[in-house]
């Protein structure tokens, strides 16, 4: 017989019952029953009731085990007695009578409860992390994880990619985040970075012709950490395709996208293929966001048009001074008391917004206080152009052009959850494209990249040479899930002739752009083909899965908020002889009240806004 | 019609003739026949030839490029002539009339080339990877080593085995290399380090219930450079069991190492498993190695009792003070001329040995210098023991204990080369295993752990309690392929009781333990399961499967033996700014010569003989 085990916890069956098996595994739950010990043992696999009987000569050593002990059992399977059988567990016909016990590990107390629903403090938790992840949901969350990831790569796989690994140890990158650095022993002075994404590496897999890439990669950014960013390492599905248009990176992603939400989604609804396509502008001016949740029904109104020389002077002097209104409609909200239209202006308030105005739209005609000063004319254009319904609300966000957008945006989603219109159960995906390929800088008057200075500008050379900047568009692309941005994409500018006016535009010398991103630039000069991809952030799909808000619950051994690893107890001090064989020496900030005081801290803050090639996986506005 | 391509270059063939197809890539070869011009247009998928006509309105363009320029062609499939069928390209019954011709990307003057053989300097291919990874190997090398990496992923997987990512920024561990470390910014002082092998996560994976665990694992050394192994970052199939006995780690990893090898191995004969187990003391005596080369026939015999005492002065006082004499036999060797014994006996003075004593068994009797001192009666023993017959001959490598049999071992190689005993075409596997647990430090005449202080010693608590420690085996196994050394491995010792006993033995105190493997002891105390496993490299089963001896042949973006990469320019200077915000400064060593004095310097050197707790994918004896 096998030292440890003949089957795991979770194999048992009746049809079992007479062999004589043995068992390994963590002592999950214990009951005496008059002088008979139960013994839940729990494996990776499940968990098989195993008893001592009275008076066995185990029975001693059983009853001294502590919670999550590591036991070995041998013993009969038998039959349980009909009223016992438990039909909720796969082992529940029967149970296992223990004749040998050896302990393989005796426990002692637990910092924290494996069994049971108590819920622990995280940083107990983290420090613990080996009892943490015995538990039911944390199991449960890393073999989604694995599952969601080898199931990427074999859809990729099937696909035609082939996975790559990019270096780890590599330079710094031009992206907007800052690096993690390490020290180069034998350079004295200088030293790697860690990637931010392997952008440039998977560029260059094109450049060497291998048409298509992907890898399941590990990505570093050193930014403050958030609910659904871990600070320091996060993993993409960094993929890059050869001879492809906008349209063939959609179509190979969306398969494996649908495929892997409806294979792990537990039977919730799932966008098919193709996912829609919604302009940037018409996502800014429908959702007031570019990652609408569209799970949400409601759709925003320009009504700006309608204010503009009105009876409502509030709106009307916005109107007059370059400012925008947008209406976002309340269904069946106009019967709602006072309170409620109050509320909502209060949290506007909140939102930093001057207030809410609306309008009730009672079977007996509009009311509230916009109503009462706006022409009836005006009102029923409002309606119509809402498509509202006697009983129905509406909303105002007012304000300036750049603001009130993504103002209406939060009303969306705040009347969306607050009138129980959300969808639950499902996952409803789109594809944000058409981004602008430069903005204007509201501060200095001049021309900025919007987001990507990489991406292929729509048009090509043309229309940098021909068109108003702010008019093109890139080939720039986010695919978003419930108002999730999993990831930014495009369509990459490979032509270094092309590369250099679309700097020249935001005001960048060719000197400039030669000593910057001169290593991409020189590799394009050798034959590169026209590529583009993406690369959906890991961490965030299964977080969609698993629906889990908090990154770390997706992880098998995160750092904490602080970045800190409290098990390993990362980072460390190290002697001063490691330091001087780096050629590098300690440079302390003066003493403050607590040591770590700048861990939340506001550096990360806005940088993202800065030069941004890679396909981020996340939010590129923070 | 697509904008870039209908089929690839691979994809045509004589059923395609007649249609009209667009095809992408790279000129790979461009040849002008009489005003006809032949372009060899080359992908990820293979080469298609395609024809510009005499008088084409393409023809000036095409004629104008450079090779390795990338461009699309739209035009007929035509069959070829009979007589320009090329039957060896999979594209060679047809080619493409080109009747549009669009230049994606125009190549400048090459600073290599990618057609053909011409060899370049390695440097200069690393800088121009991009385009050095378009040459016909190194496609090929990457592509096997993706499919590698898929397969061995595939397999671990329907084994049963989770793949798990575990922590890349973590604490600097115990092993015996160098970590590279990466100051925490909003840790001022404190530093992560990258691992070096994600032993101890897997090991608390194990701890936490997971069961089986792998990962294609990134580790990270700082050890200087050798030709097998990768200054920096390498990866390994790392994986863990838990309730396993040595013999089911062998049988879990067996058929994947057999299944990749005839997958890839392009015919060659691969170990069945199960593959052969040998004790290291066995090894030792017969192989003079502990990673054998089992394509090599010859077997090393001990004979020194043959010599004890005997005529032959030398020998009989070598065995007299305690050393030892190891007979190598040389089949067939016995007729060669005086200059094959002289040959070899320089090349073992060039290796540091005294010389290569030997025995030619003539059809008329021994000859040579020793059996001209030694007994007929021993010279008789002595080939018998050996299985020698008339027309072999025997070497003899003699000396300390500790340095004859590793220098039978090189005897063994030499001759097994020279008389090219090795088997061509073949993947010999085998196990080394019963490593002892301990081994007499001669400086100190302590004891010392032999290898890895966190093994399960064979017999536990009782074998450390009742044994001599320089008896006790312990639960410490190698994989070697043809004498290459793919990983240690080890049943892990997960009895808090039993780890302090051990450091015991090997002169550590309780309280040192602790302080230095506090976080691995303190998680075994909450129910641990017994549980092993090892962690073949990646890159030397890539490096033998491509039969490259060079690790950077099998990897993507490699750093250079300097540890630099050369495209994009690491490790590179940092702003002090950048510097001050890591709470570190410089404090570069004195002004030298060149800058890259200490690259390949002595500091790697009999590191990795220190504590090594990790699966070492590697020599452990650097």
């Amino acid at each position: 017989m096998h030292a440890y085990r003949t089957h795991t916890c979770g194999a048992l069956r009746a049809a079992d019952a007479g062999q004589t098996v043995r068992l390994s595994g963590w002592v999950h739950r214990k009951r005496d029953h008059g002088g008979v010990l139960f013994i839940d043992l729990r494996d990776h696999y499940g968990i098989t009731q195993c008893v001592v009987a009275q008076g066995s000569p185990v029975l001693e050593a059983a009853d001294a085990l502590r919670p999550e002990s590591v036991v070995t059992v041998t013993g009969e399977v038998v039959n349980r007695e009909p009223a016992t059988v438990n039909p909720k567990m796969p082992t529940g016909e029967i149970e296992l009578r223990v004749r040998e016990l050896e302990v393989q590990s005796a426990a002692e107390v637990l910092p924290i409860q494996v069994a049971g629903e108590q819920e622990f403090p995280e940083d107990l938790r983290l420090r613990y992390r080996f009892l943490d992840l015995r538990r039911e949901k944390q199991h449960r969350n890393m073999l989604l994880r694995a599952g969601v990831i080898a199931s990427i790569r074999r859809r990729m796989i099937a696909l035609g990619f082939t996975e790559f690994q990019t270096p780890i140890l590599t330079a710094s990158s031009p992206e907007g985040a800052r690096d993690f650095l390490v020290p180069a022993r034998n350079h004295p002075g200088k030293f790697y970075a860690l990637p931010q994404a392997p952008q440039q590496f998977k560029q260059l897999a094109m450049v060497a012709g291998f048409d298509r890439y992907f890898q399941i990669a590990p990505c570093f950014r050193d930014e403050a950490s958030r609910a659904d960013r871990s600070p320091g390492e996060f993993y993409q599905l960094d993929f890059e395709m050869s001879f492809v248009t906008q349209e063939d990176v959609f179509a190979a992603l969306e398969p494996v996208m649908q495929g892997i939400f409806e294979e792990f989604g537990g039977g919730r609804k799932v966008t098919q293929a193709p996912f829609p396509r919604i302009a940037y502008e018409t996502a800014m001016l429908e959702y007031g966001s570019d990652k609408p949740d569209l799970r949400n029904p409601l759709r925003i109104t320009d009504v700006t048009e309608h204010f503009a020389g009105s009876g409502f002077g509030l709106f009307a002097r916005i109107a007059a001074s370059g400012g925008v209104i947008r209406a976002i409609p309340a269904p069946g909200a106009a019967g709602n008391p006072r309170g409620f239209f109050d509320k909502l202006n209060d949290w506007a308030r909140e939102q930093g917004a001057g207030g809410l105005g609306y309008i009730q739209f009672a079977a007996d005609g509009a009311k509230g206080p916009i109503a009462k000063n706006l022409e009836p004319a005006r009102t029923e254009a409002i309606r119509a152009a809402c498509g509202l319904q006697p009983g129905d609300a509406v909303f105002f966000a007012a304000g300036k052009k750049d603001e009130a957008p993504k103002f209406a945006g939060k009303v969306r989603t705040k009347l969306g959850e607050d009138l129980g219109l959300i969808a639950a159960g499902e996952f409803r995906f789109c594809w944000i494209v058409d981004f602008p390929m430069y903005e204007l800088n509201e501060e200095t008057g001049l021309i900025d990249f919007s987001h990507n200075p990489f991406s292929m500008p729509q048009g090509g050379l043309d229309a940098l040479n021909g068109m108003n900047p702010l008019d093109i568009k890139a080939y720039q692309y986010d695919i978003v899930c419930n108002g999730i941005e999993l990831s930014s994409g495009a369509i990459r500018n490979h032509r270094p002739d092309i590369m250099l006016r679309a700097f020249e535009i935001a005001g960048y010398k060719a000197e400039e752009v030669e000593a910057r991103f001169g290593g991409m630039l020189n590799a394009f000069r050798y034959g590169a083909p026209p590529h583009g991809g993406s690369a959906p952030g890991i961490d965030r799909i299964v977080m969609l899965l698993a629906d889990e808000p908090n990154i770390r619950e997706v992880i098998l051994f995160p750092l904490n908020q602080q970045g800190e690893d409290l098990m390993m107890g990362a980072p460390a001090p190290v002697d001063a002889a490691r330091l001087k064989e780096l050629s590098i020496r300690l440079d302390l900030p003066p003493a403050k009240g607590g040591p770590k005081g700048g861990a939340d801290g506001a550096p990360g803050k806005g940088e993202a806004k800065a030069t941004q090639p890679a396909d981020a996986s996340g939010p590129k506005n923070a």
